[in-house]
């Protein structure tokens, strides 16, 4: 499965994260991280002191889509799924969701299928008004659950419209890498939409490396700096995916 | 699970064949791939036009044992499992391995667990009594069987008394090629000796490159010339599988 915002390229497509806490912190990123030429950019937004700040948070998604034509994500991960804790409340944060959807050329927001439901509702909603894509995502950074339960969020995120159903999950043991692997194929088989996945830490590295072989459409990489454990410099993510590819060419 | 001839290398191990068809041609094949530092060279004998004159064969083994310090597999892949066609009867060609037993410093011998049962322990008794390792092996380049067949045929391997128990098997789908990977590690845990798989053909690569994560303790990689369908440059394989290792690093 592929969304056409990557167009013809071929998946995984290398995601790096935005983490500054200021907007100089921000756009001092960006700048670093455009000649690595990521095939997509998400704003951590939950990293920013001022996100309580709408129009400071719509100007600056602004300022980044005028800098770059790479496809932009836009993330207030929650605090209980890793996040940085912030002083929003969910509805505030949904609502600053919200007017990014409708104000901005973000390409992709990123909200968490463990939110309540009205919410996760009202995002589906205002993304999809809006033309943006929606990413569902699940993260646990203690463990990786079993496959079963994995199958059933994976389920739950498309029912609720997911265009990208996300997990990135902790592993205890090698076991865990290579089962979160396995149900990559799994769920990516099931579902009618695209999946992305990881399994965190320095284990779960081979993941970000070969999950692209098991359906995960999209790796992370760290432009500047790490958003979760694990992350792999894009540079050297990019090269090892590529060599590991080009000895694979007929894999579709 | 290792063996000791690798030392403190770590696996995977490099494995570049011979497959020269004159003393001539395999001399000058070793002389290319010796730059290349393999971990293990596979002598192909089968290759070998002159494969029943006993004593060539011996001083052959005995040049290329002179000539370099790395470890030597010596093996007359069978015809039945994707070997050439050679002159040799059943009889002749155990008699021919037990020689090289016997009389040379070869450090493995492969033959293949679906000879007859009388063969298998012959091989298995000289090779012990003269310090070699044995590889029991299985080649099916048509198919890869189910996960219940490489299982039984990993255990018989291991009680006919193999040092290591190998399977090259070809795909038909990418899925044969992860679920290659994953009765790899299910084999991996059941025996006691270390094992050594590969999904051949095109998109088999993958298993290349990435079966040590499931246990498959040698990989096989071009020095001059193929000995089976989608064998990669040793030069490639090494960087593709150093840049994945070095990224995981903590991987056991």
């Amino acid at each position: 499965m592929t969304t056409d915002i990557f167009e013809n390229k071929k998946a995984p497509y290398i995601c790096t994260p935005l983490t500054g806490k200021t907007k100089v912190e921000v756009l001092d990123q960006l700048e670093k991280i455009l000649p690595q030429t990521p095939d997509l950019i998400e704003w951590r937004a939950d990293f920013l002191t001022d996100l309580a700040d709408v129009e400071l948070v719509l100007a600056l998604v602004a300022e980044i889509k005028n800098t770059t034509d790479i496809p932009l994500l836009f993330t207030i991960r929650a605090a209980h799924e890793g996040g940085e804790e912030i002083s929003l409340t969910e509805d505030e944060k949904v609502h600053l969701i919200s007017e990014v959807c409708r104000k901005t050329k973000v390409d992709f927001v990123d909200y968490e299928t463990s939110n309540e439901e009205k919410f996760v509702k009202a995002i589906r909603s205002v993304s999809k008004e809006n033309g943006k894509q929606l990413i569902l995502s699940y993260h646990n950074f203690t463990f990786t659950p079993d496959n079963e339960e994995i199958v059933k969020r994976a389920k739950l995120a498309e029912q609720h419209g997911a265009d990208i159903a996300k997990f990135a999950v902790m592993p205890k043991t090698q076991e865990d890498v290579l089962r979160l692997l396995e149900v990559t194929k799994t769920i990516d088989d099931l579902l009618d939409v695209p999946v992305v996945t990881m399994s965190m830490g320095d284990i779960g590295g081979l993941s970000r490396i070969v999950g692209w072989a098991y359906g995960s459409i999209i790796t992370f990489g760290v432009g500047v700096e790490l958003s979760a454990p694990g992350q792999i410099p894009v540079k050297k993510l990019r090269e090892t995916i590529k060599l590991t590819q080009e000895l694979v060419p007929s894999w579709e």
